[in-house]
C-alpha cells in the first residue's frame, strides 16, 4: 500500500500522457474553494467545472455578487494562473432554490433548471456574471452554460454576458480581456447540433451524466429504471463522438467533466475520441493519470474503432474490459 | 362552410397523393374501438397507433386478456383488412396504474414506463401480447412496443413475442402468420441507432412528442419550459431525417404518430423527408390529406434541403410559415 501511496505521490507532477506522446488535461470538479488544496495535491491542471450552486444555496448570502465575487477570486488566485471553469447556476433538477423556484414540477429534470433558469431571470444572473468578470483579474477563469438545448439559448446568455461587462466597464470595474465561453452539452439536441454551437462557443465541456439521462430517458436516481443509464451505449458513444468531431471542425477543445471524464472504464475509449480534457472528483486524477500513461494513443483509436462496430451495451463491456484487463490488469474497472 | 363541408367530404375517396404521385398513407390514432366510426369516416387509410393504456385502466378489467381480446378482435373486424397498429402497453410516464405502479417517482418521464414496465412484468405482458395474437385472425395486425432504448430492450421484447405465440400455438389458438412488429423511435438513443433497431424491425414509428421532450430535456406539461418544445428545432429535423433513412436503407417503412404527424406544420418538411406514413387524430386527416394533394414532392425536398442549412427554430418556421403561405394560403399553421 505504502509502495502504492508514493507512487501515486510521484504521478502527480507528471504529465498526463500516453506512451505515444499523447498529452491531454485532467482537470478537477469543485463545488466550494475549499476543496482547491486538494485538487492542487492530486496534480489537476485546473478546474475542468466549479459548481456555484453552493453560492446560491448559502443562507443570508444567497446569489450576493460581493459574495460570489469573493468566492471566486480565492479560487482563482489558489489555482494560481491555472484555468479554473466556473459553470453558471445550475439550479433546478434536484437543486431546489427555496425563494426563486416552485417545487411542484412533475418532471424536475425536464423542467426550470440551469440556463432556463438564468435566462428568465436575467439580473440575478448578471450578478453572477458581473462577480465572474471581476473576479477575472485574478487568475484564469473561463465560464460555462449549462443545459443549452439550442443555439437561441447561447445567444441569449452570450448578451447577457456582454450586458454585464458594459456594467462593469460603467462601474470602471476591470475584467479579462480574453475569456473563454463554453457551452456545456448534455442535452441531446445540443449533442445533435454541436457543429452550429461550436461556432459561438470556445470550447466545450460535455455533462455525461444528464446526456446520459436524457438520451436513454432515464433518471439515474429512480433505482427502478437506473439499470438503463448506461455510458457503453452505443447511441452515447455516438453522440460523444460526434461532439467531440464538431468541436474539433471548428477548431475547439472538448472537454468531459461528468461522471464518465472520472470513469476508467472510459478512459481509453475518450482517449481514442480524441477528448482534449478530462475533469473529475480531484481523488480520481491520480487513477485516470495512471491509465492515460500506461496506454498508447494509436491502441486507444483501435479500441474506439472496434466499439464502433458494436451493436449493445454488452459487446462494448466485454470489449472494454477484456482490452483492460490485457493492458491494465491493476486497474479495477 | 357548406363548401368547405362538401370538398372535405369528396376528400375522404381520394389518396393521399402529391400532384406529382408520390403517395403517402394517411392513419389515425385512437384509443378506444368507439372511435372506429369516425376513422372511417375521416378517410384514413389504417389504424397508425391504438393506444391500449385504456384496456388497463378499466376498472374491473385490467389487463384481461379476454377483455383485450374482444376490443382488439371488434376494432379489426371494423377496419375489415386495413392495417391496426398496437402499442402495447405505455403505463407510466402520466398515466398511472394503481395496482401496478408506485406513484412517488420524481421524474416519471424518465421513469417505470412503457416497455420497461412491461419487460419487468412479462406475465401481464405475454398476457397483452396473447389477447393480441388471437384478434390477429380478424384482419390486419400490427404490433409496435413503445421507449425502445436500445437493441437490449427490443430483443427482449421479441422472445417474449416469441414466447406468447408458442404458448397460443400450445392451446392450439390461431394467429397470422405474418404479424409485422415495428419500433417506436421516441427515446433520443433509438434515434441515433436506428440503423441497429432497424435490423430488428419491420417499421418503425416516431413518436414525435416523447421523442422532443427528451430531445430538448422539456416536460411539455410543464408550462415554465414548454416554450422549448419545438419541432422545428434543427436537432429534431435532424433526427426525424436519421430515423427515416435509417429505415429505407434497410428496406422498412418510417412511419410518425406524434403530434407532428397532423400538424399542417410538419407535413411539407416531412413529405420532403420522405415519411412514408403520418398517423393522427382522424379529425386532422382531411386537412394533412389536403395538404399532401396541394404540393408536389419535389418542392418539398427543396424545402427540406433548405431547411437543412437552418441554424435555429426561428429560422425554420420563417422559412415554412412562408413556404406554405406561398402556396396553400388556406392553410392556417
Ligand atoms: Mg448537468
Ligand atoms: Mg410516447
Amino acid at each position: 500500500y505504502r509502495k502504492k501511496l508514493d507512487a501515486f505521490i510521484n504521478l502527480k507532477d507528471l504529465p498526463a500522457e500516453t506512451k505515444d506522446g499523447c498529452r491531454v488535461s485532467l482537470k478537477a470538479n469543485i463545488e466550494i474553494p475549499e476543496e482547491v488544496d486538494q485538487v492542487l495535491l492530486c496534480g489537476a491542471e485546473g478546474i475542468g467545472l466549479y459548481r456555484s450552486e453552493f453560492l446560491f444555496l448559502t443562507p443570508g448570502k444567497a446569489a450576493e455578487e460581493e459574495y460570489q465575487f469573493d468566492c471566486y477570486s480565492r479560487v482563482l488566485k489558489a489555482m494560481g494562473g491555472m484555468p479554473v471553469t466556473i459553470r453558471t447556476v445550475d439550479i433546478g433538477g434536484d437543486k431546489i432554490l427555496p425563494n426563486f423556484q416552485s417545487i411542484d414540477e412533475k418532471n424536475p429534470l425536464l423542467g426550470w433548471r440551469a440556463i432556463r433558469f438564468s435566462l428568465a431571470l436575467p439580473a440575478l444572473f448578471k450578478t453572477q456574471l458581473r462577480a465572474i468578470l471581476r473576479a477575472s483579474v485574478f487568475g484564469n477563469v473561463r465560464i460555462m452554460f449549462p443545459l443549452i438545448s439550442g443555439i437561441e439559448e447561447l445567444e441569449q446568455a452570450l448578451a447577457l454576458l456582454e450586458e454585464a461587462k458594459e456594467e462593469c466597464r460603467k462601474k470602471r470595474q476591470a475584467f479579462a480581456g480574453d475569456i473563454e465561453v463554453g457551452t456545456m452539452i448534455e442535452v441531446p439536441s445540443a449533442a445533435v447540433t454541436s457543429d452550429i454551437l461550436a461556432e459561438k462557443s470556445d470550447f466545450f465541456s460535455i455533462g455525461t451524466n444528464d446526456l446520459i439521462q436524457y438520451s436513454l430517458a432515464v433518471d439515474r436516481g429512480n433505482e427502478k429504471v437506473s439499470y438503463l443509464a448506461r455510458p457503453l451505449h452505443p447511441a452515447v458513444l455516438r453522440l460523444l463522438k460526434m461532439i467531440i468531431d464538431n468541436a474539433h471542425a471548428k477548431g475547439i477543445k472538448a472537454a468531459m467533466c461528468g461522471e464518465m471524464a472520472g470513469d476508467p472504464l472510459g478512459t481509453a475509449l475518450l482517449l481514442g475520441m480524441g477528448l482534449d480534457e478530462f475533469s473529475m472528483s480531484a481523488s480520481a486524477i491520480p487513477q485516470i493519470k495512471n491509465i492515460v500513461r500506461g496506454v498508447t494513443i494509436e491502441e486507444c483509436r483501435a479500441l474506439y474503432e472496434k466499439a464502433k462496430q458494436s451493436a449493445s451495451i454488452q459487446e462494448n463491456t466485454v470489449l472494454v474490459k477484456s482490452w483492460m484487463a490485457e493492458r491494465l490488469p491493476s486497474v479495477i474497472i
